[in-house]
């Protein structure tokens, strides 16, 4: 696969309709090196053929493409066509997706969790599908871009993180040699848009609060052991607010661990853009919203370490860092910024 | 009908699950003089069989009934037994249960729209359904309980106003002999379990803003006319909280209404428990949320009069003016206080 | 000390103008068995003189009392008249009216904390001021109020718990046999009525989010351990919303724990009136606010359990807990419901 | 006064730390075109020599510039060196700058309210204080960008609209021919960043709720009347988000004025990239938070024509319009895009 970056590289989005997906849109509408080719959703969604603006008047003058209905015609135009495939569907058909598009030609950047976990069988216990092309999962490069950035040069097929992972993952992997061996703590906050589009009961503005769910049991639970080689106690919680997720991380260090071990370890984020660490600090989600960073506050005392991290989960939790992810491919610098 | 008080009276609600419905029937369920002897939803609801307390976590300990489903057997039982009959149902489905339950020896309480117009035909138009039962329309009382005292002492139907009627109708009815002879304006917001508990894109909590609807259509216009004999424009804005309503209303006086005029049509709410009144007041959502009173504001400045009011759209908007009108008819005294 | 609950009593409130002043002023006022003789702020506040309905628009009708400025001559009329005294001000200011009310004669329930601590250096250090009256911390009864029941009967003192060391200390008091030796983690995020309504930078509206404070440092820490003897990583976050804290609590259970130890457990809350304790069960804010309730559920996963104890910080974390404890002391029936 | 755009232009902000002037400072720093020479804050103020990045951690790597404290030797340094001065400080200290650096070799952008009304005495009036300058107020050019284009590509000194009066005056001057001669009612609500940045007792976040403010008094009146040449009644509303503002305006058409004479007064709006017309349109406050966008909705039945205008309150209603006059001032093109 050769994707140059000398001129407007074809990109479509399939799924374009949802809060991350029309994200994605506008980021891949505004990139200096993109042409956004297609914007697309299920054949037999009610939003096939609507602007995508009229979902959200906020992209009027922004974007002004259709979305198109996702038939056999389009995906063979796209397979003859696109260059860059992002899809942000449900996982199931994410994993369709892929297997019908993955030809070696193009980069398949899939912000799902259909290609984040190492088998088949994960995929039954976790998400409650049968996966219909195990081969893709060693083929797709994590993409949590500040960690795999030697491989998503090479991708073909990029696993974007999901939220959740992408803030804890930011906040623990360069801690892996400093830990004892005991379970880490993840208390997540999110913002409703986390939990997608489609009306629920439980994220009507009537019912938000600050609530957990699925103790024990939430499928970014083993994603984020997978990448961080940890074991994990993760506990998601729905918060009143539309964006942005607060990793609150409690960890205990090995016996002799320093607070100057534990600033040399985050070092680690000194040249990278897009993630701004601080000792002693306590990052807010405002101080993300609507921007691409992840910020990192790290607190020790004793062996108790605790770490907080806060991103924008639609932009460093799905659409920004599917941007890193593609920029990284093409060898484009990383634009980030604020707002995003 | 002979309703007396001496003992507990036998009370049914059909349509609990609702969030005005759940108000109510906790309400109801604390009362003095009435027995909760049931709580019913649609023979079809995925709640029927379950306790009120799981769909509303809240009220564990509070009520304990079960939401039973409504079909024949439960309407012969609610039609031989109870004594009074709250309805918080579909506009629709309140008009066939008035024309089945209607046979002079029950109160029935009407929470929903379909008996506060005068005529068949306004159903047509404001609310998409031929109405069953025109006759209803001209016996049921309407339950603004603080202008419609003697009426509901004798009522047999009540219907009770809608959350925005309420509002407006408690501002403007002192009114009415000091305006000029122009449309007032009603620019209303409220809160979103106005829209109700069924799950639909606009009332997500991602979706929470503040934004007019129905402008120059919303079927309250026609109501808040035919009770105010004024004629209005009445705008409704769906606000990003979950409670209260306050309406901001613009009107214009004779000329020569004097700021003792306006003060003395005002004081007519002066022994009313539920209705607090302030010259040059501003009064704000939080103060009547979870209460049932009504505060109003005014300001008067040549011709242009500025009055607000603000109340909690599920309690005086609903259920507790419900169970005001209750009491009336009752001869029982209003219970008020804070919270509700 | 005799106080007869054959008539009303007289309880005054120091500091009413607060946020947990006012709910507890409002309270008082409402109890059967209390006289609220008067409310008090101190000398030199703007507040002083105005009526708390001023304030508190909401209380219009409710409370119609004035805010008096405490002096000499009124601190000589409480000495001499009040039965029970609330003291809800500043800790250092609270201290000093304990230290010259305290006579054997009334009751004093103070809801700062200053008779939670065990020794008057915890004050240096945690409170940075000299405690005056030593002698005080060891009389005083820790008014939570499921736990001390019996020391409450007896009280001449009563220290309400902080806000956070309710939902804390309800959640891990009837685990202290069930844990393994290691720390206990607990998130907590709470409302921003839970910082005064004192203006400052960070309670602004324009700042709310969710953001940790405290990290290591939290006056509440030292308070939580003594009283359940336990060690613990408290970590307190300011979240976007009013009212309302809730605890997610990680603890490790010793190897041979099972589910029906902890059920077990938690079964000595089955008759307490203001605890509701569900398995699997994830409470929500919403599900307490503005009520006396603190819901907690639990969930078990090998060694692994997580305890969330939601409350109302201004009541069962502050006024209705106060309100609770007083009840016990007199022998009247412990009043719930919802709203409170 | 001439500046020309071939090299970068020295900028400096006075009043940075407030949630405009930050605003402001971001999309300077971002500028193509404009260099940031300096950003300052009063010289008695506590945040002098911070970092704003310390103030809003949100700017970190974005802003690295430290506020520095404006003394004499600091605004000499101005006077001499800076070619675009941006004012977003009181009213009453903009005042005083325009007076000290006016001097017709430099531009000078006040985002305050001190040269937007049309005689000194109306700054005793509605502003408080005696105006030191008056001749400013003649030479003021008002940067409603749409509508003073050609006055600002010769303008010395900006007054920036406020921003309640931006969405007002947008959504009326178009229609300043077709309406009756009634005064317009304009109900606004604005978010909490609209009320500054020092903490007060109202914009707390535990007291947001949705409450009209300045009825009848509101400074913003004069200004609204002054440039749209119309008597209105503007009743601001304080509602519980941060940003934006919804203005619902209330007019009367002549007899004689069709739909097609509104859509065709609004055309003037065509080839505007900031301004957004729908027909029948109902703009939410999201559509435009974080964004220049000023998105207009209206809505004629019979005589009566209601008229929607949302934009974010630091943008449009400050900062991004500023940046707006100078673009038009400089020559350069409009920059628009989402988010700003």
């Amino acid at each position: 696969m050769k994707i140059s970056s000398a001129e407007s590289i074809n990109a479509v989005i399939i799924g374009a309709s949802g809060y991350a997906g029309s994200e994605l849109t506008r980021l891949v509408a505004a990139h200096p090196a993109l042409a956004l080719a297609g914007i697309y959703v299920s054949e037999s969604s009610n939003d096939a053929g609507k602007p995508l603006a009229q979902l959200y008047p906020r992209l009027r003058d922004v974007v002004n493409q259709p979305l198109q209905p996702l038939g056999e015609q389009q995906l063979a135009h796209i397979k003859q066509t696109a260059q860059v495939v992002f899809i942000a569907t449900e996982h199931d058909v994410a994993a369709q997706l892929v297997s019908a598009l993955h030809d070696g030609n193009k980069l398949i950047v899939d912000l799902s969790g259909a290609h984040r976990l190492a088998a088949a069988s994960d995929y039954e216990r976790y998400y409650g599908f049968e996966h219909p092309f195990e081969a893709a999962l060693n083929q797709a490069v994590y993409g949590l871009a500040e960690w795999y950035t030697d491989e998503l040069t090479q991708a073909q097929l990029i696993a974007v993180p999901g939220c959740y992972p992408t803030a804890s993952l930011l906040a623990l992997k360069p801690l892996v040699s400093l830990l004892a061996n005991q379970p880490v703590i993840i208390n997540a906050v999110s913002g409703v848009t986390g939990a997608g589009r489609k009306p629920k009961q439980n994220t009507l503005g009537a019912e938000l609060s600050l609530q957990a769910y699925g103790v024990f049991s939430h499928r970014h639970q083993p994603e984020i052991e997978r990448y961080s080689a940890m074991p994990v106690v993760f506990t998601p919680h729905l918060g009143n607010f539309k964006r942005g997720i607060l990793a609150s991380i409690y960890a205990t260090v090995a016996d002799d661990v320093s607070h100057q071990d534990v600033e040399q370890a985050f070092s680690v984020y000194q040249k990278q853009p897009c993630v701004r660490v601080g000792h002693q600090h306590t990052p807010a989600i405002q101080d993300v919203e609507h921007t691409g960073y992840c910020d990192i506050g790290w607190h020790l005392n004793g062996c108790q370490l605790i770490v907080f991290a806060a991103i924008d989960n639609l932009l460093k939790g799905a659409a920004s860092q599917a941007v890193q992810c593609v920029n990284l491919r093409l060898g484009l610098p990383q634009t980030v910024g604020l707002p995003l």
